[in-house]
């Protein structure tokens, strides 16, 4: 059965969000009805459920629903395209008042408009635990960056700093201590991450097209993603991957949790190009690092000043089947 | 955190079923890329949850993972397009095996293949509840059914027999007995429903375009949906409302079910065309009951041989209310 109130609720808040330039009917109907698309479209879904991805103590309804949207406009950005629409599956557990959803919108719709990208409908259910679903449309540019377009040869590319938001997760949960700006810091790259839209879209226009992924698993988890579905090997210079100076704060120089921690958010690419990191810094409009290259192979290393370090890649391996036995 | 084995579930579900013709890249990337789309297009989105929408004993999992996708698809129908592709987005818990989720995805398969729509990506996460939420995109037809369409003078129809899945429903918590083919077609009906593409896409090809909706949350309350949107009111003579031989068998001509009971996914349709309900029938492919008038006002009236019943009219807005109070 439909949920009951759904339609009113729906209709509220969607009221007071954008719904897109693309957008002919909104929400309140069986669909929304979307104007022609001008060439390849996108499409993913993506979900946050309350004590597996977040918990409400750990901040704001607004930031809630900011967050929720990110993460999916980031795997737009990880593969270079225009977000146009989205729908939203609100799976509602009956304790939380409406003004929650209303501020939980809220955020969400400032997300939305920044980014351009229209809500135009919805459903609810009731549930035991909240859950916030999100499929997004988005439109492909010229170029589409895959994760099965690496090549031998290509250098190995991340955007901005990582291992920030499992450094925050870890805050968040009390194993780890943070004070002042580096709590503050941290805390925010896990809560508030910035999609990487612009840069996808930017780096998306690049011949030939990068291959990409978005660092929502943890950097070597999707660089496994990226070689496996490229069937390449990679080397990663365990060094160059860039970390915040509150990560040094806390972690000093050790990559590990950089390499093993999720939902950085950022962008991992692979690409022949003749630019500097500097240059491909300033062209995307966010800090580039150079981590490593696409080399011959099935598997990724981890090399120091040039010498592998097969204790490390095995562990982070490890870490990996770890994870999922834990699941 | 992405759940573990996402990225092996997720290609492993999808590898036996459609893709669609208009997939340029399915499961497996950060978004799937669709080829152009022809005009304008529907999107929506919907979810079952466990324990709120279905029991696991109910059914078996194709069947229930063929329900999850013809709730989606009627809501398709109920616009009068054709469904293109879908993603999908699950949520388990630990207790299930993975041979369910294969037979899930076998039944959602077979609706998707003769739909013709396309299964091109999903997302995994753990939850206290198994949720199965779809969203789903469409091309409109050169007309689109809408709910705010209905113009007074316009007569009310609805498609097959109304009531039967609440029946279903009932049978199946309990509060209804019932033996034989009764039983079965009434089971049947609540869970194995219809998605009425043929007939909405056909429907929507008639001028003018005639406005309508699926019956999801009852016939009362959908009815309310277009009267609201379209700002009319309605008529509904009951004893044209179309009762299947099995409701008739275990309720008599007592109709207050099928007015209030949901999860019919048949359509109901306005229009002012002068073709008659057999005619409809021939056209549509599937039989057609007209079963009142859109009037002028705001609301909905029940009549029987043209005498208003405002008792019943009264119960059916408390029922309403009931529902909210409950939910």
């Amino acid at each position: 059965m439909a949920f009951l109130r759904e339609f009113d609720l729906i209709s509220r808040l969607c009221a007071k969000i954008p719904r897109g330039q693309r957008t002919i009917l909104g929400p309140g109907d069986d669909c929304a009805i979307i104007a022609r698309a001008r060439g390849q479209q996108l499409l993913t879904i993506d979900s946050m459920v309350e004590g597996v991805h977040f918990k409400l103590d750990w901040t704001t309804p607004e930031a809630l629903g900011a967050r929720a949207l990110t993460v999916n406009l980031s795997d737009i950005a990880a593969m270079g395209g225009v977000p146009t629409v989205c729908v939203i599956n609100l799976a509602i557990r009956p304790q939380l008042p409406a003004s929650f959803f209303d501020h939980l919108y809220a955020g969400l719709g400032k997300v939305a408009a920044t980014a351009g990208v229209g809500v135009v409908g919805g459903n609810v259910t009731r549930a035991a635990q909240l859950a916030i679903t999100i499929a997004i449309v988005g439109d492909a540019g010229t170029g589409v960056m895959r994760r099965d377009a690496a090549r031998v040869g290509d250098s190995v590319y991340v955007t901005g700093t990582i291992g920030d938001a499992a450094l925050g997760l870890a805050i968040l949960e009390g194993r780890q201590d943070a004070r002042g700006a580096a709590r503050k810091f941290l805390l925010a790259r896990f809560l508030a991450p910035t999609p990487r839209l612009a840069a996808g879209r930017r780096l998306a226009a690049l011949k030939p097209v990068p291959a990409a992924i978005d660092i929502s698993d943890g950097l070597w988890q999707d660089l496994g993603h990226i070689i496996e579905r490229s069937r390449v090997g990679a080397e990663i210079d365990i060094d160059a991957i860039p970390l915040s100076p509150a990560y040094r704060t806390l972690l000093g120089d050790d990559p590990q949790l950089a390499l093993s921690g999720g939902e950085d958010y950022e962008l991992l690419f692979c690409t022949a190009t003749a630019f500097s990191p500097a240059t491909l810094s300033r062209k995307l409009g966010v800090p580039v690092s150079r981590i490593g290259r696409i080399v011959k192979g099935r598997s990724a290393k981890l090399l120091k000043s040039g010498r592998s370090l097969p204790d490390l890649t095995r562990r982070l391996a490890g870490w990996d089947q770890l994870r999922d036995a834990g699941a």
